[in-house]
């Protein structure tokens, strides 16, 4: 039997494919200690050896060079000699200086309190359908503001996206809640297209400060106002042009999503959206890839959280009283917008 | 920028290999779970929906689900309709029928201990240089076994090809020590192949009571002895026709390797060999890919392990007295066979 992890799969029997996921780990590990050191930054455009960038980066030349030697075979980084080099989508995505890095979603991502959740038990998350997560962790754990920080690399160009698409409605939204803020992207971006609209923004307060911090760089704090606190308890007033629901319906179920649906259609205006953001898997639940996989994400992290199809979605408009949806995906994310039709 | 994991990544830019890297527990959290669960046997010929796999598992339904269509994505089953079924690699390596079974290994590979031990804090093993790992664990803490079990299912095949190399020599062995035997596969092998070999196997004690076990189900009770402790410490006696060093020196730096090589070439019959299996990456350190990734597995276990190359390799046997080495692949494994030279 075969261990070599570089054979092609398809078609073909081999362990490839299960040696890859046994190991897994190791990937993500090697991934964080890259991005922590900043090892892909240090090399940069010019590149480095083992012990200039052990240099660079305080770390053992002997740990520096089977830590690039492994991102070598992971198709990370070049190797020439003794000298590595970052690949074009490295040079992208994990070198501090370009504009689209990424690197600071692994916090959050690969944080031990994830890890744990993930591997120490995974049976029992799939034998009970959910966990607790991280539900027992408190509003103000440091790990929430780790979450909105580290996803705010994630989805910078789908907020983009969706405050463009708003752009072009016939009005102008003045009065914006942007419920489960984390980073604020999502209202800030649509405060920034429209510099007559106020957002209100709801979430935990520890996370809100890193919301209000990205407002204040935005130009945009004069109109952000926080409202701390759980979207299910808050009170959000009412009278809302547009209501902003990014990445929040999949930590619950069906009920739950209903019932917070039909709170934000109470607070509209005559005229207001709402517009959520989710990643919405085929009815097959198995396509496209990233929608269909986040499922078993929210197995691990919460007790009842999944990645609604289109036909979940419209269930849950239809009972809270919408008249249904519609949805627009945010390529090349993998993200899509869900508008809800009064 | 795109975050669909299916995406070719070759040559064009794309977040999808940092993507799978940065998630990449996740995949080893829903193997062992399937595992775990036996899935993939309760699945075995005639496949199975989510609800009539909940029941021969006696997990949710939910979970089953989520589980299986994640294992869908990542290519370990199939679906049609709501009926999952094993791929041809799935059902050598996954359904527990199978003579190829691998699931063991995750017992291991995926144990809570090592996901601490990669993920806690990796920056920390590349700045230093290496890790304590599991030093500090206690020789009879039931790691050692699991390592000792699950490793088994990977070697087998080794471990019968070792043995029929060493048949093909003129003269048969008679005094054979296993160092560091573990699950004692390839001393068994060895027994099983020389009907008046003796083998002596180190390791610690409680380990080697899965060896012999193992020696008991091969039929080979009668001439298989133990020696518990320290292959460093203990003394194993001399006039040895056959040691075998089974993926052990990968565990250590080069000093130490010499320690023990010089150890063992003071214990051998006139006539007697050593063979060590080893992963063997080439001079440029970052292919074959198994091999050469095993080095920053080391990085992470131990104080200062590696996966040695030939160069390293002849140059611990001149050091320890040898006169060479010579080295032969094992394929499909990525394992090699290292014959030192009197």
């Amino acid at each position: 039997m075969s261990l070599n992890a570089d054979e092609t799969v398809s078609g073909e029997i081999s362990p490839a494919l299960l040696v890859d996921a046994m190991f897994g780990f190791r990937k993500t590990a090697a991934i964080k200690a890259a991005i922590e050191l900043d090892v892909f930054t240090a090399i940069g455009g010019s590149g480095g050896t083992a012990a200039s960038l052990a240099s660079a980066t305080k770390a053992s030349e002997r740990g520096m060079r089977i830590l690039c030697d492994y991102l070598v075979v992971g198709g990370f980084l070049t190797k020439t000699g003794d000298r590595y080099g970052l690949t074009p989508s490295s040079r992208v995505f994990l070198d501090r200086q370009s504009p689209a890095y990424l690197g600071s979603a692994i916090d959050f991502v690969a944080a031990p309190e994830m890890a744990r959740l993930f591997l120490d038990d995974p049976s029992a998350y799939v034998r009970n359908g959910g966990s607790v997560g991280l539900a027992n962790v408190s509003a103000d754990n440091p790990v929430w503001v780790r979450f909105a920080r580290g996803m705010g690399s994630f989805v910078a160009s789908s907020a983009e996206s969706l405050a463009a698409e708003v752009a072009r409605w016939p009005t102008a939204p003045k009065r914006v809640l942007d419920i489960a803020a984390g980073h604020g992207l999502f209202g800030i971006e649509v405060a920034k297209a429209f510099p007559k609209a106020e957002i209100v923004a709801v979430d935990w307060r520890s996370v809100l400060e890193l919301a209000e911090a990205n407002a204040r760089n935005a130009g945009v704090a004069d109109r952000y106002r926080i409202l701390p606190g759980s979207a299910f308890e808050v009170d959000w007033g009412s009278d809302y042009d547009l209501v902003l629901l990014p990445n929040f319906l999949h930590h619950f179920d069906i009920d739950t999503c209903v019932t917070l649906l039909q709170k934000i259609r109470a607070s509209l205006s005559e005229t207001g959206n709402v517009i959520a953001v989710e990643f919405i898997p085929n009815e097959d639940r198995v396509s496209p890839p990233f929608p269909a996989a986040f499922s078993f994400e929210m197995l691990a992290c919460t007790p009842r959280g999944d990645a609604y199809t289109e036909k979940d979605l419209a269930e849950m408009a239809r009972r809270a009283g919408f008249g249904g949806i519609s949805t627009r995906p945010l390529p090349p994310s993998p993200s899509s917008l869900i508008f809800f039709k009064r």
